[in-house]
């Protein structure tokens, strides 16, 4: 990994409006003006120009991945992304259906949480706060139980920021005749989910992402015999995939009121992601996010949690100042008078905090948190920015 | 029922964007330009500005029953109306509660689809396109059946704009020691719910109806007894009232990524709404759009659906004139092109069409409906604007 593999000086980022921070967390994000400025009209919710605005929708994110046979179909959903999380457990697993679920996360506990909720049947791969799933484990608790008949990863979970190696599962699960589901929630747009290259039967995403709309939906890409078939598996009305697509292809309508402000920021958000590039432009521009942040974090002192091969695009963790002068509520407000909000970490053995990468900004605005951050821990007296060495002993597993 | 019991001249509402219709809709509906520019930033949803923002929200909506002895909390949930009505369904009926549905059109008919996705005990009474359920009525079915334990009402029936009679069927419930749900979806904000007038458990009403927000999210509005014993009743994670309100009383977030530009709007209708007398300043614009416009749509020879008493402040049906060069597509779009979007009828038996009364306009507006309306018959060459005689039999019915 190296800074500046692009040359972002010649990009232009508007900045935020006067006063307000940038948003360095994983969604929602700091989104550009023009996106926001779409939510200056009212639309109304039957209207042909509103269908319009749909059917637009779902066919600029299936160009995402590449759908050349046509076999699968985009369905928007409203509500947070783990409603849609659910909505596609709930739709898409039948009822007598079994989930394998990789959990390295908050995420991926959350998806067992949800089975628990709706009764269905469901085993656990926890590996703790980031270790990563592995093909080979997959496979041998899928020959371990023939019962299963779903895998759900997490594409990109935030919870450490590790990008888990979804190619190695997804053949582990195909090789065993199993069905891959994806929760892409915060790497959709800008990590690759072209279906030529990677196999599963659905991926789930929201608005507020990589994408750089704004919160209110989310949305799941499904195979269209997959979706043809989970009639009446729902457990609950709101959240039924099956209907939602029914009634969609049939009138081209939401079945129930849609955010319309949202969906229209959204599709200006689609049309700046074409324009950067797509995914691969996207994906760049993060990486290089992440690479400027990393190589100025650690020159200043800090470590990563992940080792180089685990590091996503998406959101990056660092281990907090053993210097008992760090405090991180001090540390978040300093860095928030500066004009970043940061985010909390989320590990349950070590203090760490996470800094997102994705939003409407480039390098300069990395360049600018990292001397942000190092302007803070003088103003806290922190002299450095090492962690305990304990710590480090945990990244030291992830290397091999 | 008069025209102009409002001095409507004085009052000030600018018009949409150049080339924006207005929405004639149940909502979404047309919003202030003031609430739509709140969305021009972005929020970190786990900041404290943004808590902030969700605590005024809540406090805001309480103020709004009158709820002095703090019996009653507001919890919002993200996703659509029906998504809350589910969620509180969902959440205070417990799983082995009978629940009453009352049915006069889509609304009542959808909560009943919900009790069957949610395999709950309930049972029906169906009145048909709009006649309203009465006070008599429930007190015999909960007289004949000891297992039920809740009453569902609708308390506006957009599909035909019937404002149901909730004082007396709110007595009959609470006389046999049952509990009253109310969905006041299109109600709220316009059509008074305090609390010490009318009895009820809870009620779910969204941001994009009376307090003119846009849409993205709802809220329940329930007795905090109910909530905290809610506990485990939810089939849904992300539906589950009992769990947002838990980590929202702890932290004064949502537990799952909230719409926060749509949250911001809301604070700014919130404010508005405030400023325009509340829940009597708002009904009354509306009662006066209503007036206006049924007054100006009989001079022209169209004739409501409903009786005068049964007529809300939120929504009227007309029927479709009888002349066969009516044609209810072709109005449509003919009074879309003159600004104004109207909806379709939702009446099984009898042509009909529907006008909203509710949103950021005041009875000018209306007439320009009547007579953009007027011109629209012209255009497609009818000459009467009345129905066949046979469907005036219809409200007939009502009148008594």
């Amino acid at each position: 990994m190296s800074d500046g593999t692009i040359d972002d000086a010649a990009t232009a980022f508007a900045p935020p409006m006067l006063g307000e921070p940038y948003l360095l967390t994983p969604g929602p994000l700091t989104t550009a003006a023009a996106v926001k400025q779409a939510m200056l009209r009212d639309w109304g919710s039957w209207d042909g120009d509103f269908r319009a605005l749909t059917a637009e929708l779902r066919r600029r994110l299936l160009a995402l991945i590449d759908d050349r046979d046509g076999a699968f179909d985009c369905v928007p959903m409203q509500g947070s992304g783990t409603a849609c999380v659910e909505a596609m457990l709930g739709t898409l697993v039948p009822r007598e259906g079994k989930v394998l679920v990789l959990a390295n996360g908050a995420y991926g506990l959350r998806a067992a949480q949800i089975l628990r909720y709706l009764g269905r049947a469901h085993t656990l791969i926890d590996k703790g706060d980031y270790l990563p799933p592995r093909g080979e484990e997959v496979a041998a608790a899928l020959d371990a139980d023939p019962a299963i008949t779903h895998v759900l990863v997490i594409h990109c979970e935030t919870s450490s920021g590790i990008l888990n190696p979804v190619q190695e599962i997804s053949e582990a699960v195909y090789a065993r005749g199993r069905k891959l589901l994806v929760d892409s929630m915060s790497a959709f747009g800008a990590v690759p989910a072209d279906v030529n290259a990677l196999r599963y039967e659905a991926l789930v995403s929201s608005a507020n992402k990589c994408i750089e709309g704004v919160p209110g939906f989310g949305f799941v890409i499904a195979r269209k015999s997959e979706l043809e078939a989970a009639q009446r598996n729902c457990h609950s009305l709101s959240l039924d995939l099956h209907d939602q697509w029914k009634v969609m292809e049939k009138t081209g309508q939401w079945r129930f009121t849609p955010p319309t402000h949202v969906v229209a920021a959204f599709i200006e958000a689609l049309h700046l992601h074409e324009a950067e590039g797509g995914v691969a432009g996207r994906g760049a521009r993060y990486a290089n996010n992440r690479n400027v942040l990393v190589a100025g974090m650690r020159a200043a002192g800090f470590e990563t949690l992940l080792a180089e091969r685990w590091l996503s695009p998406i959101i990056v963790t660092f281990f907090c100042p053993a210097d008992p002068n760090f405090s991180f509520p001090r540390f978040y407000d300093l860095m928030k008078a500066k004009g970043f909000l940061i985010y909390p970490g989320k590990l349950t053995a070590v203090e760490s905090f996470r800094v997102g990468c994705i939003g409407h900004f480039d390098a300069h605005v990395m360049r600018a948190v990292v001397e942000a951050a190092c302007r803070s821990l003088e103003e806290m007296g922190v002299a450095s920015a090492a962690p305990a060495p304990h710590v480090l002993g945990e990244r030291a597993r992830l290397v091999a």
